[in-house]
């Protein structure tokens, strides 16, 4: 994952923090899309960066919008994402993994599972008024650096339902058809990528303006409710991240 | 259930068939909205009626519509369903069922599920270009002349997550959260009203202009496939009925 | 235009009284989807035919769709309209040519307008429950055998405001933006197809289900008060036909 | 406007920088929802307050929410919005309302207008990703202090269709039908409640991450082409504010 800074600055600033946390990996001539980039492991193994140089997408004329305050022509294509909204990464240990955003980052903490005997299995936090950015989720298998998936914004739910339709008629195998969470409320659809790869389709959700709100935390019981409208979620998304360390693709892509 | 005739005439013959056929009960007085109508059983043993005298809804002052083409006011309260859309019936025979309606009311069949033995467990059927308003689904405990539901309509899908919400914070036990069929396509939300009668807050599907269109049979294997987006039907959906002859209601609603 | 009949018979019936109006013009030998077809005049010059024989369309092999009651795979492309809704035409007298489809071809009329001259100047008719699916405007000029609109059908509203973000990108001249038609209730969006033509992208209204609906008249004083959300009607609406004997065209599109 | 300050310190910065520029009017007791707050005037005229002290909302019995991470149940009632999104207020002089806003409470610039003879015109600001929480636009009677609209949020354009409903048949005049801003791409209905002001339904627009976006500025040419999809924008939108200076009122709500 790679994260832009506020400013020069604050780049400069945390490049310090994460060398004196001996958790660096050194500076990048940069990559696609941004300029050179710090690079560093998360206290899970997760690869993540810093960079502040960006470079902004230019439109090719038969894609220039129609309105200067859209960066491109509406095309309407396939499941027509707008933007990447949040990532849902696996960690052997959430809380140790959550604190370590909040400090290093200043990921705010939204909402939280925490099971009876203290563990942490679940953090949803964000840098924005929006109601998730990243989410910590425990690996069923204890392993490292997993991705639980990445999850794309359509701005309405119809969307997400016209997304269903073409998935199905594409072979992108559905793991969870269209339905609302009860966790950040967010309204989704996953599915699985060619590569293997849980993608979500998704909108909605809620804003957090107060500045001391109280994150929100659930117990196992609480989840046992399944998602808002009462849906079992499937096994195989409580275990099931990439790399795939169980084997569990070809069950779920076949 | 009752129907209306298109005219007195087709009144008077429709109950001559039926008195030839011996199901007759004979004429009420008439009911709330209609007049007085002639009442029959069904091969099933489901109550049966036909009238053509019938009130309008004449809307109280304050309800009176702003657009003359309007029955009322759009008031929005609730689910806010438009009208009753179709009726899911029981059969313990369901082709009997089914060709006693075709041939006595002139339903067309659309859709319908044949198991490898050849019996019929399924028949959507309609009296216009709707995809369903008349459907028969095989009795688990083949008991005679129950409820699968009461479907009422809303225009959008947006209203069918809308009620879900409102079932979620009103009590209303959600059998089946919203999702899309894959026999006729329609959009769907199950519920159980306080009486205990399952009801479906539905939208969608898609019209039949052919005059000669064949009805698509599904089989057992592909029934397997669940729903539109893959979404495993409940069981319960598959056995509970009004009367409840099994004692399945507790189960479902607490 | 082009009427499939409801049987071979029908199809008899129909021709013998064309014949006996004089308003035949003979068979053609069929045409792209369709068998031998019988032409003829509408009072106000229109073209028209009826025919029996039909072409199934059968999806190739890239198109087949995932479920068997639908008759392609859903490509999501562009606008995406899934059939032809219905057809509006000028005509230089509406109550004429309205009276010929209702008794030629057992058109039921479901709205009107007429002025306190008693002028008849707009017709909504139907041959199913949907609200219209031929529709009589009165011509401007006068002239005859003109077309108003053709209408696409989707199956949401959020579909409208899609198509309409990808007029406005697709350089579609937008004639009138999405919104709600007083008259019959239908979603609309019109735009200018680079023929010349006025096309419409519509969905909603509503459903007759009453043998013995009576028509809804409006008066030209109603008519004043716009869509139904007060938008005022865009004067080339009332003018605009094609072909374009007024020279409309050039200013609509540019 | 009363606006919460991130923490108790940020509200004794705010205050001696506000009373160095001599604009303070002094610290009331609190009002319904919060504590004590400090009241000044902004360059234009407008009551201004911020506070620290917030009290919860905490629902009755009656309206518990299902979901803890809901502040209330979901009734589904009226127009159902949401929470207050915005307020456009309308300035003598845009450029220094907007400025004093930028450098006193954090706004960032995210869109605006700008004439030809460089006067500016409009303004849209955030302190949050969300594309417009406050916005300037110039008074056509050069009053001070005016409201140009409050805005409602709804999470879906649907909702929005369904308030035009609403307002339609509850006799709420509808100034502008629900269709699409250009700037900053909302969705938007507005009306006039019984109290003369203008009251917006909004869902959509764009979230801002970018920290170094550079605002887009609009000439009155690019204005001129009207709302996204060519609607051109009714004059008194330009024109009427509350107070009702020009006795504008009458003419919008009868």
């Amino acid at each position: 994952m790679a994260f832009r800074t506020t400013s020069p600055e604050a780049l400069q600033r945390r490049v310090a923090v994460i060398e004196k946390m001996g958790l660096g990996k050194g500076w990048s001539d940069g990559d696609l899309g941004h300029g050179r980039a710090y690079q560093f492991y998360s206290p899970d193994g997760h690869n993540m960066e810093l960079y502040w140089e960006t470079k902004w997408y230019d439109a090719p004329e038969h894609l220039k919008p129609s309105w200067r305050n859209q960066p491109q022509r509406y095309t309407g294509r396939g499941a027509c994402v707008k933007r990447l909204d949040h990532v849902n990464v696996l960690a052997a240990d959430v809380r140790a993994s959550r604190e370590f955003v909040q400090e290093l980052l200043g990921y705010r903490l939204y909402e939280r599972i925490e099971l009876d005997d203290g563990t942490e299995t679940g953090a949803w936090m964000s840098l924005t008024i929006a109601a998730h950015e990243l989410i910590y989720v425990a690996d069923a298998y204890s392993a490292r650096g997993r991705l639980h998936h990445l999850a794309f914004w359509v701005d309405t739910r119809e969307e997400c339902l016209r997304a269903a339709d073409l998935f199905v008629d594409a072979d992108v195998p559905i793991e969870a058809a269209p339905s609302k969470h009860g966790v950040a409320q967010g309204f989704f659809l996953y599915g699985i990528e060619p590569g293997g790869n849980r993608v979500e389709v998704t909108t909605g959700g809620y804003f957090v303006y107060d500045p001391d709100r109280e994150p929100v935390t659930w117990s196992a019981a609480e989840r046992a409710r399944g998602q808002f409208w009462g849906v079992k979620t499937v096994d195989s998304f409580h275990t099931y991240g990439t790399p795939d360390v169980a084997n569990e693709k070809e069950a779920m892509t076949t």
